[in-house]
């Protein structure tokens, strides 16, 4: 276990993600079709530089993950923004753009989308998946809390769609376990996950094999599931309350929708706030909040946050939104 | 020691490796200096991004490490080879070379030239410090198996030199420890190093905290050097072990110098010979070696093997050279 491994990931960590990609996410894929990586940072990293050539156009969501822009833009692309409303990522925008432009991928986080955690409508998925078909673009499908989905109907990914073979599926258990245990992975055409593969070894030759092997262990075993069955439990109820501390400290100043999933809220001010000197400011008071002006493509104000609620107990989720209403 | 951790590595263990590189090495350097990687390669290849604009020359020695070759090139260089031989790199080539074109950097491995083992000379590492001065090139200098050098006087990096201020350092904990070990580490001048740590953090956002913590702990209690002397020992044997048994099983095939550190012998043949042909039919009696071919700049057979000893055993030694022997 302390010698070289293979950069794919092992092999028996990429058959037990395989069999739970199958079993409860609907893939059809195998374990060849399979790269384990670092973490979900690392896993768009090598897919935007394994799909893109230098010029290439890819669309991203608009607000969205600014870490990606980043990986896409090192790759050498060119990034076009595609408005996100209540319903996902709106598709009307985007079949004007595939006119216009020739897009190579798109970036999509349809499960929650970040930072809105909008879940994205069935019928604007059906509609990116024809666009996908008919302009040959590659979608991109960050689905980064897959496990945290709190509605009675469980949503698919789009790579689950018979009907999208130009999907590029990234997922990993940083939600699910923590942060520090850098296991992520991709999914998607063998040649393709090949490619990847022999990239990774330039940037990082291997993953860590004994980590490796204790998750496998830990999925084999069942211990995964059942942590995720706790942990899903843990924040349902962290939602349900946040929302109350929402309703009761915060509904005169802002607006927001009880997420169908997800660690977050996504909150909008009444009005324009800069939300880097709110984070200055409270951090005073002993709150950390995320500025969002990063999210914004063109870097105006959101003038909203995502609140994580995950970490936080009873009463720190109840001072937090109480001093986040004070400081407003 | 789960959530989120620093790009740049734990302070911990960039203290530790601070103290080691200035207290063993002579390098005058400061925790600011030192980003933690995931092995040697990782650091490789961001240093490559940060030092790198498409279109920038970079030497590197012929035979070489053919992974830097990849990050090199993928970072957007030009890739001059630079012949080596029994003294180090050729320094009045890379003068011509230097006159011709702009060097934005310079691949070396002084310490035991990867693949021919060869320490580079004073005169020729005195010579590349007064190039790098007077054209500008960076020296990125990878040390990667620093600890084991078998003569008397131990020979310091080039990064020590007062008079080497355009130095990139590269080492890792691989070879001490165990390849798993995912512990590499950059050193730099601090702006350089805040841009690699940056970038680190779109690749592969931050290393293993637990895994770091844990190795910083050994190096502050002293075990790493108490591990690194009894390996000394074991590797210094088997070299000893090793020229015997080249000596007797080889001599009218090959010729070789016993190597002043590192934990490989260059045993270059009498004829050409394929050493991909000879791998095959060498695996096949159960001896695996490494095929040299890939390492020669121009593809062409060097004729000549890197036959590590550090994980042998004496009867393993023995009858992998005599197999090696009979098939040749």
């Amino acid at each position: 276990m302390l010698g070289y491994g293979n950069e794919k990931g092992e092999e028996r960590l990429r058959i037990a993600i395989g069999e739970m990609l199958r079993l409860e996410r609907g893939l059809s894929i195998d374990t060849e079709n399979i790269c384990v990586t670092r973490g979900s940072q690392m896993a768009l990293y090598l897919v935007a530089c394994t799909l893109i050539k230098h010029g290439d156009v890819v669309a991203v969501e608009n607000p969205g993950y600014e870490p990606v822009w980043k990986a896409f833009t090192h790759a050498g692309a060119t990034l076009q923004p595609v408005k996100v409303d209540e319903q996902g990522i709106c598709a009307v925008t985007l079949e004007k753009l595939c006119k216009r432009k020739k897009i190579k991928a798109i970036y999509v986080t349809p499960h929650h989308q970040f930072p809105t955690t909008v879940n994205m409508k069935a019928d604007r998925r059906i509609k990116l998946i024809e666009l996908s078909n008919k302009y040959g673009f590659a979608i991109v499908e960050d689905d980064y809390d897959h496990d945290y989905h709190f509605c009675l109907r469980n949503v698919l990914p789009i790579a689950s769609s018979e009907r999208a073979p130009n999907v590029i599926y990234i997922s990993s258990l940083t939600k699910l376990i923590a942060p520090a245990v850098r296991i992520g992975y991709v999914a998607g055409p063998k040649n393709f996950i090949d490619s990847l593969a022999a990239f990774r070894r330039v940037i990082d030759r291997q993953g860590d094999v004994v980590m490796e092997l204790a998750v496998a262990e830990l999925m084999e075993e069942g211990e995964i599931r059942k942590h995720a069955r706790r942990a899903f439990s843990v924040y349902k109820e962290r939602r349900d309350l946040m929302a109350k501390y929402l309703d009761t400290y915060l509904s005169k100043h802002a607006s927001f929708v009880k997420p169908d999933g997800g660690l977050a809220y996504w909150v909008k001010f009444n009005k324009t706030i800069h939300t880097g000197e709110l984070a200055s400011k409270l951090l005073k008071k002993g709150v950390a909040i995320n500025p969002t002006e990063r999210f914004s493509f063109d870097g105006k104000p959101l003038s909203a946050l995502r609140l994580g609620y995950a970490a936080l107990d009873v009463n720190e989720l109840e001072n937090g939104i109480k001093l986040l209403s004070m400081a407003l």
